[in-house]
C-alpha cells in the first residue's frame, strides 16, 4: 500500500502517519519526490478497513494499494486453468461446452422437447430456471419445486446435466440436491449470504456478474465461495448496465481474455442476457468462443412468442441449430473443439480443479 | 400497449398481431400511417411476459408500453403522501428528519457516544449496521445479534429509534424484533425473497436504490414490500455508479422530485454513501434537502480514522453539528423545519400512512 | 408519433392536443383504452423540435416516436451494403480488411518500419495520426502537416492507403488532399461542423463512435456527412466509457450485428482503443470478426515501450504477425477471407457504394 | 509516479525499468514490499505519455500517477477563487449570478420579450443560442450571425450581458466580437482546436462538461484555455450520461464541491439539460445553489411548447419567476445572495480574476 501525502503536508502529518503505520504493526518507507512525499506501507495483511482509515489522515492526498484483494481466485494462487467436470462434460478444458435451455421451466412437456432439442444440436448441459428473480412482483415467479422435479426428469430422459438458479440461502440445500450447477445470478452477486451458503455445498456454482459490478468485485464474489471451500466455481458475464438501450445489456466480451490473466476459473458467456435480442444471439456467441470464453449458456424456447419470460432473446430450435454450426467452425479456427457428448446416460456431477 | 409494426410489414403479419391480441382476450385498435401500422393492444391485465411475447411476433418492429408497471407504489394508487411514524419522528410529513450514527456497531463504547452525540445535535434516529455486507470475505462483517442488543441499548439510553441493516431472509424475524426501521441494502435491492420477507412484516422498510437500478425498477422492487401488505416503505437514494471515479458513487439527486411525482413514498438521502468523502457530505445533505428530502442518513464516527468500515466518508462529532446547523437553515429556507427530540424516552415504533 | 395522454387527463385536455396536431397540417388518430386515450399523430415529416413540443402539453405523459431518425444511413433507404473501394481494398464487401500502424506518426524511419511491417503481415490499409486530439495540453499533439508528408512516403513505398485523421473543418482540405480515409475520432462525432466539413468531400470517412453515444446518435452524426452528399462512410466502435475501470473502454461488438440490421454502411472495430491493454488487442480482434465485422484497425509500434502516445495498447510486429494469423483463422471460419494486397503500388482511392 | 512491479517480477526486469527511469533524466527509489517490489520514480516533468511506456515494460503490473496533469486549473497554482466580471455582474464572488433565456435564439420578439422577462425576475445574464449543435441534421440550426445580431439587440435593451455558444474554430473571432461569455458545448468539451480558438481570446468562456467526461478531463479541457493566456473559464456541470432514462442526462450536483476543493475556477450548474424535464429544474436550481454553485444557467422560453429546441425542459416565465423566488431564499440561506441589477444599460464585459 502507498500512501500519497498532499503536496504541502507538514512534517508533523507525515509523521503522524508513521506512527499510524507502526501502530499496526507496519513498517513505512518514506519516498520524498519533487513537490510531495509518498509512503510505502509494507507488512502482510492489510485490510480494506485499515487502507480506509489512511485515507482520513490529515495531509493523506490518495491511498493507493497494490496488491489485489482476492486470493483464492488468483492467479497467483493457482497457475493451471482450474477445470470443472460436471457429468459428462468438462468446463474450463480443452472442449468448448454449450449450455442451452429455457429461461423459465414452464412445463413438464416444453422442458422435455426443449432438452432433447438442444441435446440433439449439441448442447452438453441444459439450463432452466425454476426459481425466477423478477423485477415486478406480478409476473411468473416459477414453479420451485416443481420445476426441480421436471429438469430432473430431463436429466434423466437425456443424460444433460442440469444448471439452474438459487436464490436464497434457504433454498441452497433443495437445489443443490437436485442441480448439477447451481446457478447465481447477476442481481444476487452481491448476496452474500446466498455466496457462503453455496460456498459450503460441493455442488459446481455458476456466478453471473453484477449488471453494474466491475471485475474485481465480481472475483471477490467468487472468493466468498471459494473460500467456504467450493473451489467449483464458473464466471459468467452476462451484460452491463450502460447508457445504451439498443441492447438489453452491453455485453463485456473483454473481460474474458481479462479475466483469464487474472483468475484460473472458467469463463462462461450469456449473450441472450447480455443481448436481449434473438438476431444478436449467434454473432455475440461466437464472439465469445473466439475471445476465448470457456462455455456458452443459451435460452431456447419452442416457441420463443409464447415464452412466459424473455421470449424476445429466446432461439427457436432452427436457430439454435443454426448457432451450434456457426459457433462449432469457429471453435474449431480457435483450436477450442465443441464438447460432444456421447449417447446414454448422464454421469453423476463433481468437480475436479485440476493442479 | 402499442406494437409498432416494421416499415414493410405485410398485411399477413398484421393480421397474425391481431390474432395474438384477440386469442390473449384483448382487443386491438389499428391504426394506419403513412409508411406504418401502429396497432393500439386494449385491456386490463398484459403482463410483461405477454408484451415482450408480442416482440417476437413477426414484422414487429417495436412493443412500447403505455402504463407503468407498479401499482400500489405509485401516485395514481394513492395520491397523498405517505408518512411513516417511527417513535417519536415522522417521516414524509411536515418536518425534516435525520438518521445519524456509524457504519458499523463496533462496540457499545463508540455507539452510546455516537448515540448521544448525534442526538445532541439534532438527529431524530440512530442508524448503525449490525449485519455488514461487504465486496471482501477478508473484512468485517459487523458484530450480528450481538450488534442488535447494542442498538438496543443506545436506543434506550437516548429515545433513539433504531434503523439497521437486514441481508438476508432467515434474519427478518430477529431484526424486525429488535429495530424500529429494517434497512435493505443496495446491493440487495433487487433479492426478492428478502424483499418478500421483509413486506411480511409490519415494521418499517427502508430500501436503498441499487448502484445501477433505474426508478422504475426501484419501484418495483418497493410494490415486492406493498403488495405483501407492508405499506410503510421509505426510498434512500445512495448514488448510483457512473464512469466518475473521483467519487464513491454519483448522488442523484434528481430523482428525490421526480420520485415525488411518481410516487407517494417518502424518499431518504445518504450522501455519505452518495460521495464517499467527507468533504463532499455536507454540501450534498444541504443539497439533498433543497431538492426536497424528507429525511437523510450520515455516517458519524467518534474517530473516522478509526472506522472499521467507510471511515473516509464518516463524519466525526464537530463535522456533523456543522451539517446540522447548514441543514436546519436550508431546511427552513424551503419550508421544511428539521424535526426536533423532546426529551424522554423512544416511544414504540409504527408506521402510519394517512389518507 | 404516438401521444399518450396520463391516465386522468380531461376532454379537454385531449382536444387541446388534438388542435395541436392539426395547426401543424397533421391526422390525429384517438385510441381510448381502458385507463387512458392514446393519440396516434400522422403526417410525413415530424421534426424531434416539433415532437417535444408535444411533451409539454397540459394532460400529456409521454410521447413516443415510432420511426428512425435518420434516413440516408438506415436500411430502409438502401437494401443492400455499401462498399467502399479504398485503392487495391474494398471495405464493406465479401473480404476482411485489416488497417494498422501507428498511433501517431513520430518521424519518418519508424513510420516506414512500421508500413513494411504491417504490409508484409497482411495489413490493407496503414493507419497514424498527424493531428492527435489529446486529453492534456501538455502532451504530444502530432506532426501535423509534416505527418502527412510522411505518410505520403509510407503509402508510396508500400501500396498500402493511408488513414488519419482530421481535427477540425480548416484542416479538412489539406488532410482530403492528402489521406485516403478520414478519421473522425470519438470527441469529434458530435462536432458536427466537422462533419459537415468531411461531408462536403468526396473522399471516405471513418466515424469513430462516441465514448457515450448510442448507435441512434451515431448513425446521426453518418446522417450529417451523407446528407451532404458524402456516401462513403464507415463506422467505426472503439469502445464505449462505463464504470469498469480494468480497461480503457468497454469494447461493445454487439453494436456490429446491430449497425449491419439498421444500416447499410461498413462497420470498422478498433480493439486497440477499445481495450487500452495490449494483451487483449487480439482476443477482440478475432472476436470482432466473428461478430460480422468488416475491417479492423490496430495500433501497431516498432517499441510499444518507447511509443510518444498509447503505448500500452499498441502490439509490436511479433504481435501483430500472431494476431495477423489468427485473424485469418477466424475469418476463414466465418466465410469472410482476408483482403489479400498484390504487390506493387497503391491505386487512388475512391468510393464506390454498389446498388 | 509508481511503478508497480508484479509480485513475480524479475531482478533483471526491475533493473531494466530503473535503467529505463535514468535514460529519461529522472531518480528512481526502490521499495521492496513482502511479494513484490514499488519503484518511485522522483522528478520534474514526466509526461502521460512517458508513463504510458512505463506500462509496457517486462514485469511491471501497474503504473500510478500522484500528481495531478493540470496544472493552472488547480487550487495549487491559485489558493484563491477566480472571480469573472461580466458587466454589471461577477461570478465567482459572494453573489449568485442567473443566467438564463431561450435554448435558440427563435426571432427578435420571442427574445426581447424573453430578455425583458428575465431581467425582471432578476437574471444578471441572457443565454440564448444563435448556432445550434443538434444531434440530427434535419433539425433547426440555428439562426447564426442573425441571431447573434438580435442579442445584441436584447443586451442593449436589458443591460444584460449575453452568453452564447460557439461551435467552430472559425466562427470564434465573430462570436467574441458580439458576445459577452462564449460557451463551449457539452459535445465540444474535447473538441481541442476549439478550445485552443477560444484560448486566445480574452473574452470569459462557460466550458460544458462533456456527458461522459471525468473532473480531471474537464480540468483538463480548462487547461487548453488557460494554458492559451485566458484565463476566465467558468466550468457548467449539465448533467452526465448515465443508465437512468427517466431524466436527460443524471445530473451531478457533487461534482461543485469537488470542483470547488481542486480547483479555483467558478462552478456553474445547468439544471435544465441537466434533466431534461421543466419539473425538476426549480428543484435542481435550489438543490445546487445549496451544493455550493456560483451560478445558475436556466431555459426559459415564453411559450415552451411551441419552443424549436428543447421545449420539454423550458420553463415559461411565471415558472421561472417561482424559480428566482426559491433560489434567493436558498442562496440567503447559505450566506450567497443573489446579484441584483441596478436599473440601466449593461457596462462592457471584461475578466478579472482576483490575486
Amino acid at each position: 500500500m502507498i500512501v500519497v501525502m498532499a503536496a504541502g503536508a507538514s512534517p508533523e502529518q507525515i509523521a503522524d502517519v508513521v506512527t499510524f503505520v507502526e501502530h499496526h504493526g507496519l513498517h513505512a518507507h518514506l519516498s520524498e519526490g519533487e513537490d510531495r512525499t509518498v509512503i510505502g506501507v509494507i507488512g502482510h495483511e492489510i485490510s480494506e478497513d485499515l487502507r480506509a482509515g489512511f485515507q482520513n489522515l490529515s495531509g493523506v492526498e490518495d491511498v493507493v494499494r497494490i496488491t489485489r484483494p482476492y486470493k483464492l481466485a488468483g492467479r497467483q494462487f493457482r497457475q493451471q486453468d482450474t477445470e470443472i467436470r460436471v457429468g459428462p462434460v468438462v468446463i474450463g478444458g480443452p472442449e468448448l461446452v454449450v449450455m442451452a435451455g429455457p429461461c423459465a421451466v414452464e412445463n413438464q412437456a416444453m422442458l422435455m422437447e426443449t432438452a432433447h432439442a438442444v441435446r440433439a444440436a449439441g448442447a452438453g448441459i441444459l439450463r432452466g430456471g425454476a426459481f425466477k428473480p423478477r423485477t415486478s412482483p406480478y409476473t411468473f415467479q416459477g414453479l420451485g419445486l416443481e420445476g426441480l422435479r421436471i429438469l430432473e426428469q430431463a436429466r434423466a430422459a437425456t443424460g444433460l446435466p442440469v444448471v439452474t438458479e438459487v436464490m436464497t440461502p434457504t433454498d441452497v440445500e433443495a437445489v443443490a440436491a437436485s442441480a448439477d450447477i447451481l446457478q447465481i445470478g447477476a442481481r444476487n452477486m452481491q448476496n452474500f449470504n446466498l455466496l457462503a451458503a453455496v460456498g459450503e455445498t460441493r455442488v459446481p456454482a455458476l456466478l453471473k456478474r453484477g449488471a453494474s459490478n466491475t471485475l474485481e468485485e465480481w472475483l471477490l464474489s467468487a472468493e466468498y465461495i471459494l473460500s467456504r471451500g467450493n473451489y467449483a466455481v464458473m464466471l459468467c458475464e452476462r451484460g452491463i448496465r450502460t447508457f445504451e438501450t439498443a441492447t438489453r445489456n452491453t455485453l463485456d466480451l473483454s473481460c474474458v481474455p481479462l479475466l483469464k490473466e487474472w483468475s484460473h476459473l472458467p469463463v462462461v458467456v450469456d449473450p441472450s442476457h447480455g443481448t436481449g435480442r434473438s438476431a444478436l444471439v449467434t454473432p455475440m456467441a461466437v464472439a465469445a468462443v473466439a475471445a476465448g470464453a470457456d462455455a456458452l449458456i443459451i435460452e431456447v424456447h419452442p416457441h420463443p412468442q409464447e415464452a412466459w419470460s424473455d421470449g424476445p432473446q429466446s432461439l427457436a430450435f432452427p436457430a439454435f441449430e443454426a448457432l451450434m454450426r456457426q459457433v462449432a467452425a469457429v471453435a474449431e479456427a480457435v483450436g477450442r473443439p465443441l464438447a460432444r457428448l456421447e449417447s446414454g446416460p448422464a454421469a453423476s456431477a463433481g468437480a475436479v480443479a485440476r493442479g
